[in-house]
């Protein structure tokens, strides 16, 4: 059975990274992947958080907000939403399980996630174009000599799946995310293991099977954007 | 090999519940899992978030909250932190997996989660306890005549499990927890689904294997949880 | 004419002081007056506020909260409201009456009184018990040559005194405290003299002769208390 | 003993009420006692708060602030410590003692007080100018055919009296204030009876005779306010 | 003399205006001046300020923001800067006075003005760009028959002119603005006459002759930018 | 044709300075002009911004407020509002404008512009005052010997101009200011150069003959405002 917009049960939508998209920051990319639009940049700073004062090891972490024009109806410019805290407190812990922080120095460097256009699956775009960018900033402070190497222990790209319309499906768009059962936001570093699950039961629990099936479908999709990573990142070995 | 209290690795800690242990909710329980101890309370208020205005129903909702002297070192009153929006979430759609809001009425009840020591797995004894403050609050409003039956489909219970030390455990206490590679919370129902699955690596990534053997543990665990809800609650048919 | 609870105008409430309830903190008790049930607890911590810097003097301050659940109507968790903040300040003031601030070296002890369960005098029980609290803290001090001796120079309690249907008496509970034209919260070191006397009319104004015979039977209901107050701290020598 | 002023222990300082000092709010004065100078404002609000509405009853309440140039270290502008806090509501509950709310109708007074320049006393000074804004404004709203009498039961002062230098002194100024071992704000109708009587021991606890002592002193200089309140109100009848 | 970036003195940037850049708003653009990128987006809500309930008449009004990698080092997200609000005020007044807003019905037109990339003349740029979004959304209100005609005036933009390095310049970009020592920003309609003029020495004060030049310069550049929004919008009747 | 209070359209309202109206402050005057009155007092703190930190130069900056009484109906105490951060940039930019700030030391001189009555005007009010207290503040400065010269380029004063009925006017007060069709607040050196022209549309767009008309009215009133700063300052030479 054909979903909304044409794709099979096990297809992501197109992405396109636009690296570089603004000149300011260390690292940037513009993250599309069908109509969901992210902006990811990447900040570096000369401070640390205090539990980490004096121990030569740097910090990431990330901001995520969605830009009033980004949905249906207007959002409300509001960082403090719980929803809002819990994806960012999500990308920042996605990004910082692959790399090394006693490699950085006393430096944090600030992952800036704002969506520009919503069509479901922002979270995970953040995770995997906030990588893009996080990878940009490292290169260029190793071309300036702040690092010796890029410390970095692999690439991590992140991408939904969920029960919608009695269907699993990958990579849910806002329609289908909407009258989704059960989702599953699924965080997977490039050789195949898990940094983060979170599956929800909308409407009724789900079983094992399910669970199961929906892993599979997962990992086969962040395989496919971990390629995609990697081509686009070509000529930086991490 | 045993653990740091004596438990085998699939042992859950004391569960101890005192229901009614404030007088003024409509219902209540102190909820004990060995050292860790959460006020559960459950409030019926006359309103319902605008979304749900003039629609005939009902709203379940959570706030959870450490004391300043829960803690090692006291907590600072403030419950704008990711990490208490993230569970009072948590704690929330727990609870409305097996509640019926459309039998409610336009009413919310909410449930308050205060921490009162802790040691460990305050989040799944807030739900596991919450539930029981639900289940007596709904049925004060059976017994008022507010609702003609309790609409609860099912009951839900959560547990932790992680890998601490290379060994895999179930109900980290805070010792093991705060050493765990990787830990996982899992919210289920009566009946053995999932409501809620979130697995967090704090160090290196886990794969299919360690995830599967843990949702084993916790599977038997929110079980034997379950069945405690069912003593206690002797009486009330759900 | 006896009281809605049968207790003679002059007789207090049942008091029940359960030593060290938490394990966390430096001194800790949960102190019962009848069904007022307050958490106290003392947090030692290595900074003084700002007036203070480079005095190697302490200092003592409160924090007062009442649990969502603790009242027939459900509390909003807000530290900020007038009440609040007054009630607080009291408790501060009062406890710091009897400490020789220049003893301590510089540290704050945090005195923490959550109100579990509220049924009248809520800010008096928190002085009574917290200055339990905050002996048993120092007592911990002392043991851990932190300080030399312990620097109280006497107990400090309180009580509530108040005109109510026409009838003056001692240690209102909410029934009778809601009711009253008039109510006094009187502060007494062990030693009988006065450290705060805060006396509202509510209803008409009070004279000369009814403010005398309520600070009578304030000092008697004190001096009950500081009894209780020796027997619970048996042992420590302060 | 002389005072640093010159003032014996038992006298007032010189005291201005200057009516109708700003002409938008319905009544106002400049009061000034000795340096210290308050600018009390009643204004009309058409709401009352949510438990008074559709009960007929009319509000009282106040608001106090402290310019940043009246202390001799400028004050931030913040109207949320503690202490701010605390005096407006005992401003506003000295005022309401003596207003019969039921014949206001549904309407809020607000009185603010903003101190222009102190020199200790501006609490007490708020009060006993408070209520001069108060009766002007009333008598407007007669005036205006909004009330049919002037709801008032009596005048309302207040003063400060404490133990400085071992003297006991009425109306202390900043200097005597901040050397006091207690201070007692002392709120009185015009028959002679209390509304609040607050006392604090800033230094050594105090003596029954000592409070005794003081509330003579209190009740004299009280007497002298009220004098001077008649005589500014003449031609309104209270 | 030529400009850092090659400019002649009375020269624009190059615009480009991406209409419809995002799909959800009624009305949106991508308003590019050099390298300074705004997005602006226009929302109709239901709702009108209070002083316009029940009125029927409309309202419009700007939110302004610099996303965090928009500068040289990054924004911090907050919106309650100084700065800030004083642009969002500048935005709302400039594009309320080419509007109608008595033809508009009961809603609000929010125009949300987003920084992607800062390089000089970003509260102009949302000014021009601003006003493209609000014509596409009215537009389409016509469209959906909410409207009977375009409720516009005129057109209306706006660029800044200022002295840098002693010579009188249109349109300074960042490093030519830093180094300003007075710029001007100049808000014009398409007949020609001001709607705003803000001139501000930030070195020293500037001569009646220099500021009748500057607003040559302005009137000029203005004239530009209005026929690109004639262009722009070629197709929708004003 | 006269105006509403009889006054020539080039005529000033009658201005009055009160200098040292508070004892505290370095410097402080009342200034009114007409009914309009606002307390104008300046502090010494010994601390910059930190953009400042360790450049041996000094700050101005400015914070402005409404009493709550000052207006018709009541101003809630609130200093985040987007006209009051307006308005306190301008006037700590204007006076910045003449003050050599690398000859302060490291101090801020914070200037507290209070508003007692409103009629029209604050702003510039507060400018002129604000001036006055300055100076003031920084006369004594030298007297204690803080700094060697009073590091004051010129005098500075502002005044409002508009269109209100069509006539063009010199300091508008509030019946002429809320009528206006367009008002322009100058500010200006005492050697009749601009430091700031706002000039705003609030009807319909003005020309550049009525700009040139309006700048030249309010030229010569702030001629008269800088001769009597002169007179009010006699004696400071600056």
């Amino acid at each position: 059975m054909s979903r909304i917009d044409g794709r099979s049960s096990s297809q992501l939508r197109p992405v396109k990274i636009t690296k570089n998209y603004v000149k300011h920051p260390a690292g940037s990319c513009l993250y599309e992947s069908g109509d969901t639009k992210v902006l990811c940049t990447a900040s570096i700073e000369n401070t640390v958080p205090p539990f980490l004062k004096n121990t030569e090891t740097g910090w990431v972490t990330a901001e995520y907000s969605m830009l009033p024009g980004s949905c249906a109806s207007r959002v409300k410019r509001d960082k403090t939403s719980g929803r809002t805290l819990e994806i960012q407190r999500l990308i920042g812990r996605s990004l910082r399980s692959v790399v090394d922080l006693s490699q950085l120095g006393e430096v944090t460097i600030k992952i800036d996630c704002d969506v520009i256009q919503a069509d479901g699956g922002t979270r995970t775009a953040s995770i995997t174009g906030g990588f893009i960018a996080l990878a940009l900033a490292l290169s260029k402070m190793k071309k300036h000599g702040l690092i010796n190497t890029i410390p970095l222990s692999d690439y991590v790209a992140a991408i939904s799946v969920g029960i919608s319309a009695n269907e699993l499906v990958l990579d849910l768009n806002y329609a289908e995310d909407s009258k989704a059962d059960m989702d599953m936001n699924v965080v997977m570093v490039g050789k195949g293991k898990y940094v983060e699950v979170q599956g929800t039961a909308e409407g009724s629990p789900y079983s094992k099977k399910q669970m199961d099936d929906l892993l599979k479908l997962a990992s086969a999709g962040i395989k496919e954007l971990v390629d995609i990573q990697k081509k686009t990142l070509k000529g930086i070995e991490l």
